[in-house]
């Protein structure tokens, strides 16, 4: 079988990079990586020659190119059947793919005023309408999930839905949006994940800093 | 088995709802309907208390309720393989859903100055920054999957990325946004359509009027 290649953006950054990344090094799926800065500047052009979007994260599997953090999550989850990135019953995938798409789709005002940033230091901010809207219909998907699960995960074992909420756990831990027990506990136990703690010090590393995103 | 309920919103104006609407209809699938209209002014309190996202459309099979109309697609793809809902070849169903995952995450500008409006004449509006980007990568992925099918539609017959593009084609139509032939001939395959015919007239014959959406 050809190689897969998972073509992200700055770890510290890129939210959408971040979910395809976790849910495949989450379940020890073989990928090379190839990382484009983000370059918000110049409009991307380095991204732009090589993602069908001009966005960030892509894989490439020989000719096929497939972006959309969730589109890449359901591929793979075709190659690799029995590595649980969606749960294995038809109604608890039918809800995996409901959560991951309402993520894909909404929480708008949530995104656009805290911006994933895996290096800044807890502290809040001030929340324009909307945040609190959408952290409680968060709340609410994982909680759901969680108590009909048992956890530790959403659907009790890693999978896919985590990776699509693991950005959401940076933004809810770093500007200190939530402070329900089961929540904090789903954080936790998502914040100590080694594919997480890998790629959190890949961030740390980065010499990259974006203005725009340090709020 | 159970019988399939889709929860959907305004005919003439609920673009999320034709989508799921037209991909089932359009391969035949029973389903049952149930219409709740949207209620700006009132916050839509009907569609909170059915659906859990708040938003339509929904899909109820039993104990199970299934949102997004991606999912929605998914899931009755998984319930009749045969159908034709997602491609059969694995990497024309991970382009199906890369297509299908960016119109749904994507194309705010157009999304929000150009309303669906099945009822509305042809003519022009002025268009905001943006919605001429939004234009041009949407034909771009319409023309690069109709040149690699042959078509009439994206993936050859009709299937369910073609209704997730159904709402954009009745866009470009009434706000008259585009003007290739390939494009035009695409857009007439999808309204001559039976399932698109068969829902324009229900969405004619309805009386509601929602103001802001008619621009
Ligand atoms: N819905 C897309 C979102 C992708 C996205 O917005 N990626 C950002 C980086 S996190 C990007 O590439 N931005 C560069 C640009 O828009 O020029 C997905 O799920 O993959
Ligand atoms: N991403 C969702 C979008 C659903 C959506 O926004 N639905 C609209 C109607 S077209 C709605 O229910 N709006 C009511 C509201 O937001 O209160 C999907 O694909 O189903």
């Amino acid at each position: 079988m050809d190689k897969l290649t998972l073509y992200i953006a700055n770890k510290n950054y890129s939210s959408w990079s971040f979910r395809p990344w976790m849910a495949l090094t989450g379940v020890s799926i073989d990928f090379e990586e190839v990382l484009i800065p983000l370059d918000h500047l110049s409009g991307n052009p380095n991204i732009k020659a090589v993602s069908p979007s001009g966005r960030m994260p892509m894989l490439q599997h020989g000719a096929l190119k497939i972006w959309e953090s969730f589109a890449i999550i359901e591929y793979v989850a075709e190659l690799y059947p029995e590595a649980g990135l969606l749960p294995n019953d038809r109604g608890e995938r039918a809800l995996a793919r409901s959560v991951s798409m309402e993520m894909m789709s909404s929480f708008r005002a949530l995104r656009s005023a805290c911006p994933m940033n895996i290096r800044r230091p807890k502290g809040k901010i001030a929340l324009p309408d909307g945040v609190s809207a959408d952290i409680s219909r968060i709340e609410t998907i994982w909680r759901d999930l969680l108590q009909k699960s048992g956890g530790p995960f959403l659907f009790g074992a890693f999978s896919g839905a985590d990776a699509m909420f693991a950005p959401v756990v940076n933004r809810f831990d770093i500007y200190d949006l939530v402070s329900s027990a089961d929540i904090l506990a789903y954080m936790s136990a998502m914040k100590a994940h080694p594919a997480w703690r890998k790629w959190e010090e890949a961030a740390r590393a980065e010499p990259w800093i974006v203005q725009e995103d340090e709020v």
